[in-house]
């Protein structure tokens, strides 16, 4: 693999003046990023897509009823959790298609277009995958705790499978919300001059 | 203000050696960017300042009871509110502390270290922000709609002050948050090479 991501930065010596007066360690060192930024992308898309998946099968029947709490309960109960899972997944649609962005900071790693391009659609979308987990860890927690100033009782006595479902789609957005931050992080110190 | 700009930028061209190469239109275009970083981050301390006190100062007794509800709705009766309170004083306080980064920025447009510091934390803080706008949101909007399935009820109507506080506290922690996408978005197009 490293022959052939030699050619293309040694041929284009000629075009990019900047490739010249850099020293040859601080290319690998961006390269080195570079890599660590495709291979973060993949364990964020697993964690988003794990997230999305998750919750979006929430779904539990009981095979009883009282007079206060109906037969189902499921994602689509509650507002937030469908709004969590159409951000997850957009989330990690948005992954799959900055991949190949990755893919041109790895072959050209003195390029500033594709890290700035990538930085700035990272930002945007750790805030969605951030307002998501946060917002269904709010209600996931309501389940769990109720209110007692409220009234409002919590549900996980009943519907237990439900709230282990929730709550581990929760913790896997917010594996992807770590990932991200670590993502931003590393094209901003990728982004300097040396 | 123009002058006591221009004279550490002019004594320091001796070390720094890429100040030499860079145009110096580059350099008045970063210093915009830099201004208005500093108004940014005045209006976000205002925003995130406000959303905290708004919300720890949300407190409602109701003149009269029910069965089914107490006197008193305050930011104490939620676990989510209390964690909002604490986290927007934080931002806030972040905030004003990065100012004097912000200055730097200002009066060495050139310079790398301030932009990367405040970038790497901007993002923590974005994410922190985050957060507690969306977590908060969640538990705002179930107060005002109710959940059927879970037989929560909106107590919006009992609680109406305390509803409007919160929400508005909400809104103010939201613009804190699009005023750091736009800090994030405008230092990563200052740190890239020119």
């Amino acid at each position: 693999m490293s022959t052939t991501i030699d050619v293309p930065e040694s041929s284009n010596v000629a075009k990019e003046k900047v490739v010249l007066a850099a020293p040859s360690r601080s290319g690998g060192w961006k390269k080195g990023v570079a890599i660590m930024d495709f291979i973060l992308r993949l364990g964020a898309i697993a964690a988003a897509l794990g997230a999305a998946a998750t919750m979006g099968t929430s779904d539990q029947t009981l095979p009883f009823f009282t007079q206060f709490f109906q037969f189902e309960a499921s994602y689509d109960s509650f507002t937030t959790f469908q709004f969590f899972v159409i951000t997850m997944a957009l989330v990690a649609g948005y992954l799959v298609l900055s991949l190949p962005f990755s893919i041109v900071a790895i072959i050209r790693p003195h390029a500033v277009g594709p890290r700035l391009f990538l930085i700035i659609l990272d930002t945007v979308f750790l805030t969605l995958a951030t307002a998501s987990g946060a917002s269904a860890a709010a209600i996931v927690y309501l389940a769990h705790n109720g209110n007692q100033d409220s009234n409002w009782l919590a549900i996980c006595n009943q519907f237990g499978d439900f709230c282990a479902q929730t709550s581990g789609a929760v913790v896997s957005s917010f594996v992807s919300v770590v990932i991200f931050v670590l993502l931003i992080v590393m094209s901003a110190l990728a982004l300097r001059r040396h």
